[in-house]
């Protein structure tokens, strides 16, 4: 049987933790285990099935032999190393937003367009947290009644900033409680910008950088890859996307109109509830609706306050739920490995040169 | 000169409190304040102008002499209350929701339908807090460019819910940040419901209870509410109502198709700087866009996040922000009390028995 070495790029990191997590109880047969992190955090240690592992320093040679390699450690890290990553043989599963609109690099949530995986020449990318939920919750539907449209309004969570960020709004928090000077942001709403603000007991309305048009670069995450996970780009999409004071657990209110008119909210409880991935908490009688806090460390996508437009005979409003850190990243790119390994295509080298 | 008696019922409460600080600075001619309360407050001290107050019991006899009346105890307050102020000869401003779709009560948005004034019967009606900024922002969009649709996604601040709320959310925030078990909610979602959630670091899609069609009463509120300040039936408005960990300031992510294609954010921008009552706050190269925690204890409705939906000529998506005690509560219903002194509508004697 087939045995993968897997490596863990960004392992020290939130994501990279629970990628170890899952890795512990995945399904892929695993001949070793290989953590990378970057030079500051070589020879911490890990514990993986009982064993202690050493962090290592990540360099080009640190691929030699890996099957897997699963990149969660910032857009440049993967610019730098996926391809060396590849040329050494390994397929990459990259968690980042720096291959994911590129036409030869399959853009894939599992329970939606696990079919892509077979064009990969190497690299496979992992969506926007954000974008794998709305379409775990979405394509169902989509296959049923057809999406015309998404309009989207995204409440997420700071873990989805990196810890660096969790530990700001943290601090910021017990500040204002304490009702002492709150420290001058430095990190949020988004590191590499100019102007920071307090998250704490705040609502900011971006995420990522301004981009074309007003909006911020989250914001076109969600709508191109929305397109090419879909594969539809006449379905329109519009996001607005913003960072409440949560630590873990994005929510997203959705509106959509379906190609068909009249369908009733039980028809769209009853396929949500049998589709993968997704479970539906919708019972307003019972007061049961997702939460952020109530998803954290699960794998599925939460489904609830299931309506229709009253105005709009096509349209249908939904609440989306999940763990950031899980479904939105971890749990995606260990559920493509293990696509890869039922469809037998984690070997690149037959890739590599092959048809275009 | 006409001078007024004002009562304020509620006067210890989160509203009450804002409606004083506002009428010491109010243009309004003042000749006596009382301050009533239950009978728990009885008592208690209130500054105003220089002089101290004591709150006196809310008893039937108290509105004798009175002129205006601001209502903001509960809507139970209100429904005993409120019709035995007017009967006595007060005017009532009344802002809980116990009157708002009363075919023979104004819902009045000074700056959008201070007409509707002229009609009162002796109560007239503050809207939802959501509504009103909501309101604020979109009509002088409405007047330039026609309203088709509003499809709003709000962040709610804590305070709309109250003392008791502000409280259970703060003390939540503090065990959770010590790492010490959080005491059982009792209020938060909706003090009068069944079911009660932390809101500390969680986002809760539930603001007061269940009603028709899967869609909470604040929900109806804002669809309803602003059929009725727009004085169209027509308009379509699909709301979700969402609780977010902030103290005060609501957030909205409102989208609008006009009646006219292709309006440009400059244009907009350029109507609204010129709205009364509205800020401007939209710069995304500097990343200037409203903030709950910039807006508290400022009475204007803040805009910002003004983009074009790039599927749709019609559609526009904004961010409004304003702080709910203030512009979504005590200041709508003082400048409500300036008005009618301004248009000479505050007596209610020539109004009872008149013309339907």
């Amino acid at each position: 049987m087939t045995e993968y070495v897997i490596a863990v790029v960004g392992a020290t990191g939130a994501v990279g933790k629970k990628m170890i997590e899952i890795l512990e109880n995945s399904s892929l047969p695993l001949k070793k285990v290989v953590f990378l992190a970057s030079k500051r955090s070589v020879g911490k240690q890990i514990s993986f099935q009982g064993q202690i592992y050493q962090v290592e320093e990540l360099t080009p040679e640190s691929f030699n032999g890996v099957d897997i390699a699963l990149f969660s450690a910032g857009g440049a890290i993967s610019e730098r190393y996926a391809q060396e990553a590849v040329n050494r043989g390994a397929v990459v599963i990259d968690n980042t937003s720096a291959f994911r609109m590129h036409s030869d690099v399959p853009l894939v949530v599992p329970e939606v367009n696990e079919a892509a995986l077979a064009a990969h020449r190497g690299i496979i990318a992992n969506p926007n947290c954000s974008t794998i939920q709305m379409m775990v919750a979405l394509d169902p539907i989509r296959q049923a009644y057809g999406l015309e449209r998404i309009i989207v309004s995204t409440y997420q969570a700071v873990s989805g900033a990196g810890a660096e960020a969790i530990e700001e709004m943290t601090t910021q928090a017990q500040a204002m409680l304490n009702h002492e000077p709150v420290p001058t942001p430095e990190i949020l709403p988004c590191g590499s910008d100019k102007r920071h603000y307090p998250l704490a007991f705040n609502v900011l309305a971006q995420i990522d950088e301004f981009s074309e048009a007003g909006y911020t670069l989250e914001e076109w995450k969600m709508m191109n890859e929305t397109k090419k996970i879909m594969a539809d780009n006449q379905i329109k999409v519009a996001a607005t996307c913003v960072r409440v004071p949560v630590m873990t657990g994005h929510s997203e209110s959705v509106f959509i109109q379906l190609k068909h008119a009249d369908v009733s909210v039980k028809a769209i409880q009853e396929l949500l509830t049998a589709a993968p991935g997704v479970t539906v908490q919708d019972d307003p009688s019972q007061q049961i609706y997702p939460q952020p806090l109530t998803s954290v460390d699960l794998p599925d996508v939460f489904v609830g306050r299931i309506r229709k437009d009253l105005d709009d005979a096509y349209g249908i409003h939904l609440w989306i739920v999940s763990d950031n850190l899980i479904k939105g990243a971890a749990w995606n790119s260990i559920q493509i490995a293990e696509s890869l390994h039922r469809l037998d295509l984690v070997r690149v080298s037959d890739k590599l040169g092959g048809d275009n």
